[in-house]
């Protein structure tokens, strides 16, 4: 409970300074409306071009581009003249939800339901008596477009890889309205979260300008 | 009990048909030797050329070549040349083991063991009153080629593609190693499985020819 009200504010605070992709905000206030479950990190999908100067790490890695939309092929074009040093990739991600569920019981409805809202990635993890829940789908794409500053594709080759790329998008993206809509089904099973409502409270007062989405009361 | 009597007849089936990837072979024997804890499909990493049909169906994909090793750049560019429809992408992929635990407390184990030899994306679900753990690397490469026959690269990114494909690959099998060695342990805690030696016996009997690797007894 300690922790649900912690992820709470988080969430309302990334809200607040437009931190949360507009297109998930609805969905995240649905699912942490339920009793029992909380969001953390999540991300309504993407595609960009990144940098990544050694391979595998993480830290160093800098876009050059990102957003939460198909990309244009003349925006990718443009970011690549930032290239400077590591490889280049042109990356396509799918929607990532991050879960928790407080019982083991929960953890299972979860996985049931990100698999049967076309997330075929679904899985979860215990971390100590929690269970986290990834919803995830298969739609990844990772094109090395070139090296230190140095673009190898052409232009044909990259709309092409763009094309693709934004395919995947659209693809895995036009699975959150079913997700959404199981995400109803479960909360009228499951009940809504007294300490949501609560916290959503406090930040109304804090906050008059927070607006939630169509599809949440 | 069962469940992995049939398992292991399959593994040891595969085994005896050549059809399980040489350099996993000893590991696998190690994993499904544990008691509570058995193998079900596994890859030892894999690197390729697909062509895809339609997007995200699998079914449909056919290999053009896919080898358990480094590729070589001339016979990635030789399989081109039998591309013909679809999507073509050059694939690397990282070892995977699909590991199914008796109880939850095992499962918590093997999450946490895979976690502990890199392999990062390790997560697992439940199947019924079983888990499923996946013990999975983040080293995926998908990098579209051309389109029904067409190949839109030149050679000198065929080159880099295969480099930076072959790059990935040899890094996630190279935690394999640990893995066994994790494993190992595991063992030494969990202890031997009966039935695992007794269906070895069966298959020994059966056909001298089946030798186990080095690394297990």
């Amino acid at each position: 409970m300690k922790a649900k009200r912690e992820a709470l504010k988080s969430l309302f605070t990334a809200v607040k300074e437009r931190k949360v992709d507009g297109d998930i905000t609805a969905l995240l206030m649905l699912i942490n409306s339920i009793r029992g479950i909380y969001t953390t990190s999540s991300c309504s999908g993407r595609i960009g071009i990144i940098e990544e100067p050694a391979p595998g790490a993480k830290p160093l890695a800098r876009w050059l581009i990102k957003v939460h939309r198909p990309i244009e092929f003349g925006e990718a074009k443009e970011s690549l003249k930032k290239a400077s040093r590591g490889i280049i990739f042109l990356k396509s991600q799918p929607p990532i939800f991050h879960v928790v569920a407080e019982d083991l019981e929960r953890a299972k409805r979860l996985h049931e339901l990100g698999l049967a809202s076309g997330f075929k990635y679904t899985t979860f993890k215990a971390i100590g008596r929690r269970y986290l829940i990834e919803i995830n789908a298969t739609e990844y794409l990772t094109v090395p477009l070139g090296k230190d500053g140095n673009v190898l594709v052409s232009d044909e080759y990259l709309r092409f890889a763009v094309e693709i790329g934004n395919g995947m998008l659209k693809r895995s993206k036009g699975r959150l309205p079913r997700l959404e809509r199981n995400f109803m089904k479960l909360r009228e099973e499951l009940g809504e979260d007294e300490l949501f409502h609560e916290i959503k409270e406090e930040f109304r007062t804090d906050d008059q300008r927070i607006s939630f989405h169509s599809g949440f009361p």
